[in-house]
């Protein structure tokens, strides 16, 4: 997502506790920057952050990581972080690298909804479910950890699907109409979802596990 | 492909020496039934044969089989099957009991081109793809054989997805727009996809292998 550049935006991220500063520092500790031990569950592309807060809201036995690379959209999330929502912490990064925040093992879950499609051909290594990126996932993912994808865009699902079975990742709770499918029912809308599905866009969703 | 039953189709099937009269009598010698051992290539569900007699021309170091179910439309591609293709039989089979026409390891290929889409959920085991079917044509497929399918149904396609995964094939070549993929230079079309894709129907498309 990207929004205009908002002046304060830099002051909420050094400033608000529950944003995270250094990522790297807590490579394999990150336990310790939440009040219980729990599964850790990531949210790739956070935006404004409704999807995590409502999900950290109905799963209070699990901790929740928004990484947001853009300065604004992060600080939003911040801003409008609830008081009570205690097992939530933001970062503002970006996932190019994420193995350096990440130990092995150490994420049960990835969300990626609605990651920028990149359509064109010669853009697709930017897309978050390009190989290059399925590979670090694998490494920071435990055992059986997943992924959980969602986008209303059809090249990008396509190419999902090419580059996670081109990867041998193990996919389940395929659906190319995720409001009218059986994983409805537990679905949580991003802001950005409830928008083009009002339009009548249709959503694809998919899990993914390594094998 | 349903069509209105002609009195002439039953004489054709029996009489034309290109149509294989006991399926399973042959199972395990398939080869004799052809001029020249060539890898095996079955196409479920041929229609009128457009698809498979072209593959047949394009390809004449494989040996081709075409299943039809409907008796008409099995005397139709066989009354059109041309002179020169050496290569080629038919069979007027149901899916059903594949197994009982060839042995285990005796197909290369199987085309699964415009299926009945069986839409409604209560239909989905009559569906070519469903799980049943697959453990069939697994036992059927060489170690390194492929089934190549492609519809133009999104239900039909994303339960096939789902089907394919469930039973662990691997699968590749995943495109949502045929005819605007890499694979469309060498796809040769069916009836059914001429007439559907110039109306701007969209041709769902994967290849699938046993792992």
């Amino acid at each position: 997502m990207r929004v205009r550049r908002k002046p304060w935006a830099t002051e909420e991220l050094a400033q608000n506790p529950r944003v995270i500063q250094d990522p790297a520092a807590h490579r394999g500790h990150w336990q310790e920057v939440f009040d219980v031990k729990a599964p850790l569950y990531l949210e790739i592309g956070c935006g404004k952050g409704r999807f995590l807060i409502q999900t950290a809201q109905k799963e209070p036995d699990k901790n929740f990581l928004g990484m947001e690379r853009d300065e604004t959209v992060a600080a939003t999330a911040a801003r409008h972080l609830p008081e009570g929502v205690t097992n939530l912490r933001l970062l503002h990064a970006n996932a190019m690298n994420v193995t350096d925040y990440f130990a092995p093992g150490e994420i049960s879950r990835i969300y990626l909804n609605f990651s920028d499609p990149w359509p064109k051909k010669k853009w697709e290594k930017r897309r978050l479910t390009y190989r290059d990126f399925l590979v670090q996932y694998a490494q920071l993912l435990t055992p059986d950890g997943a992924i959980f994808f969602k986008t209303d865009n059809p090249i990008l699902f396509e190419s999902s699907l090419n580059e996670f079975c081109a990867m041998d990742w193990r996919l389940s709770a395929i659906t190319f109409d995720l409001h009218h499918s059986p994983w409805n029912e537990e679905n949580i809308q991003t802001e950005y979802e409830e928008k083009f599905s009002a339009k009548g866009q249709k959503i694809f969703r998919l899990e993914a596990r390594k094998r």
